[in-house]
């Protein structure tokens, strides 16, 4: 599915954060400059509240005269030198990225991201779908994408605890740059929280922190609100409150049944999730804290 | 400000709600018909939950051959047979809307509205501005409109009470259509909520029901937030609780400070407010519950 | 796929336009009374350039004593009364709606609609996808649909000219309720335009009037504008020019490259589709001379 | 009105353009870390098409140990060494910005900038309004600010001469940085469209390229769009056509009279202009043949 781009295509991506001081962009930009890095993008921000500097690199591959091991092993130096020993990352576009995506039965943001892989959008290895009902297996298949079935059986916390065991065994095994929530209707217990932090990406069905939890679309149609959302956000152990990468709302008005609602979301919902996870993917989402900074 | 539209313009607007049933439109319209009148705009809806049903419509003035006072005593048969006894109203286009404007220190959404009453483009007689704060009494004063300076002094209970009786005075003695809180940041005792019910529009700085209450932006700008909105409602004595007319949202990222925040959520805030308000007045906003009809 | 919704979600779509005057609204609803009609959704308008008249009423099938052809028969009469001959129509939606979808390489707006359909959002009797390439054959046979796969022969009009009719056949076979075009890039000779007026649905995607034709996104490119758009349309034999259904725009900024904005627009193009078809097929969508009602 | 800001809070913005290659990043920041420096902002593009590299930085001014005028004269020697002679400015934030703004009836766009002065959000040295007719006189010495009124003689060449003269003597006497035409209905001659080339800013009410011209929103309620847009940009000598700064949009529907379009159009319109002439006034449009990057 993905395959290694032309070498004009490939790029080295840094990103670094590090506490605010004079500088660091020259430091950063010497270095580069020094080894003949062509940058192609680059983004800098600092927090105000935090006095925190983050930025995001962007290298053509074939400026560098050396492998991206290299290219790390001389970068942690520089790192170092500005008070950053592991606040860093330099991946290689080179390098595939693998994804496993979990789903319960709603199968809108499901069919999208296979779409987007299908049609070569999304240039991701797209592992496997795991999936705790079997409603999205053909489809899945369809596309030559392997999927597990692995029931989470109501009322018996045991079987839970089994299912996720085996669920984290079937998404570890890939090592995966991204776990992706299209709707799983499971709450993460707090071990695997931790073993995806970072890793882990969720969509849910309002405009966070509006209407956490279940049933989002019953409660805006309660409250009467004129815009229904999407949250795409980072896997914490509270529920729906980890940070935030990327929102959306559309409109709804008095005609618009709880039915109505659940449709028009949708189409928020798998958009949104697909910005968010091309976004992660690129290594343009820096977390600080329970914000998001987006590159 | 306001005068009366030539005879062509003038409009009777019917707003009507009853248990839904079948023969109710057939009863308007015919009632309607049987007098010549002219429908120029309808709108109907029923409240799948409650089995209610609302109705507005839309009459030339000059195509009834009666007044504004026969038509009232006349609907209110027809109302009363759809088993309606005072769920209905019919305004007259051709009397001015009587509007009083409350406001504290920020002048934006009130500079908006003196915009749109000086053009035009709201067809309001704006009778009077009231100010906790005197910094808005120039500019209101320059449009040729009384403003009135009424403190709250903070801390002292009594002084509040006696404040709020002032500008329960001031207001009242305009009888007004709507009671604006335009960035109005005393929070309204109950009985002053219960007597300018469904009259009392406020505009709050976040899209509800995210961040009640204090510093908005702030909470926003703390969880982190990929958009920030307003919330045009009525109010209710539950704190930024009522039914909501409008909302509307703006993108910020993490470039943006509170401050800009703030400034970015002003533009939505003002027009989010001014569309509240035409359609309020218009009689196109329908109370049902803690949600609204807008038609 | 589509089957006959029980009983009581059945409904009964009428769709009504004449020269406006007093006593419509009446007389149609007291034609709906007389019978029991039960109306759960009712909408008007009134074009003021031509002064037409407009309504879509949707009545409870369960509601009405007897079938629709009976319903259709004693509708005539209205409408004939009140000067419409045949601007109306009688929509059942017991009746499965017939859909045949054109597609060239671009498969995003395919999967989506694919993904809608084996969902139920969209309750359509999808009976055929035809492309003039055979790249998305697997992915419509994967759902069970057949495709057809009729080449267009570049450089070569007698080739031309066969291909579309036999596209022609393929359509008609099914007679159906909407021919969509979902990035179908082969322009529509005027007969078959005429064929299938009202009926054939184009996605454009470009934010209408601005760029028409060839290549739009290279052409908003480059006049540098800052948002970038879709609109879906009917189909008329001037180019880009028919009556526009539904519009959308997404923001592209600098830094958007024309592959970028490509990939955004699919974005836009797809819901914006999705809503115009799903409105055709609800008979929500009048057309009045190159405008059209949307209720 | 402005004042020069606490020493803290005063910035010195710098933008350059030049032919990309590697190392310009590093030139620039070293320069900047020689001389202490402290970046507070700053961004960077490549525009692909035409190899050129764009930045934008923002230094704290009481990290530079000298002032503004020795800072424009090292910089110097960075942009030579980058092969940029000219393609590059250096501005201080403690210089207030002076603008003058154009009208001549319609008041949305002036009233919206005059709050946004009056509050402080707009930080200007607003020198003064100039109409082509008298109406909006009051409201702006009501703000103290100076009006001239300069009558536009249809259908008397000679005296439209004379008075765009006058026009562009009134305006240049204050050598302004923005000549903002705020719904100024008179189409500059080419001569002043070069005097006040990248600083002339227009409001067009239309997504521009739709509907150029006189009277946007009866091309489009003819059209029949869904949406109407607005259109802030640059002046140049063909009409409509110079390069985009802000554009934005509104929904409309069926139910929208030209004169309801104008209305809605105007809340756009008065936003995407403040939004523009912001960014003009930070030094963050950079104009690049007919298109801009907005940092």
């Amino acid at each position: 599915m993905s395959t290694t781009p032309p070498n004009s295509d490939r790029r080295y991506v840094i990103t670094f954060g590090c506490p605010d001081r004079t500088g660091i962009v020259a430091r950063i930009a010497s270095f580069l400059a020094e080894v003949g890095g062509w940058i192609v993008e680059a983004a800098y921000h600092t927090d105000l509240d935090t006095g925190w500097f983050f930025t995001r690199q962007v290298v053509r591959a074939d400026s560098i005269p050396f492998d991206v091991e290299e290219l790390r092993a001389r970068f942690a130096g520089v790192a170092r030198s500005l008070g950053s020993e592991s606040d860093w990352q330099v991946a290689d576009t080179g390098e595939p990225r693998r994804v496993v995506i979990l789903v319960s039965r709603e199968g809108h943001c499901l069919y999208d991201l296979l779409g987007r892989v299908a049609s070569g959008e999304l240039d991701v290895d797209l592992r496997a779908v795991i999936g705790n009902h079997e409603s999205l297996g053909d489809i899945t298949r369809a596309h030559g994408i392997p999927f597990h079935h692995v029931p989470f059986p109501a009322g018996d916390p045991a079987g839970k605890v089994a299912a996720f065991a085996r669920l984290r065994a079937l998404v570890d095994e890939h090592d995966p740059h991204a776990v992706v929530l299209a709707r799983f209707m499971q709450i993460l217990p707090p071990e695997l929280c931790a073993a995806w932090a970072g890793r882990a990406i969720n969509i849910h069905h309002s405009f966070l922190p509006s209407f956490v939890g279940a049933r989002p679309y019953h409660q805006a149609h309660a409250r009467g609100v004129k815009l229904v959302g999407a949250t795409c956000h980072y896997v914490t152990a509270e529920l729906d409150a980890g940070p935030i990468i990327e929102q959306d709302v559309i409109r709804v008005d008095h005609g618009d049944t709880v039915a109505d609602m659940v449709r028009k979301g949708r189409d928020i919902e798998k958009v949104t999730l697909a910005r968010g996870l091309r976004w992660h993917l690129e290594n343009r989402v820096l977390v600080h804290g329970n914000r998001t900074v987006v590159f």
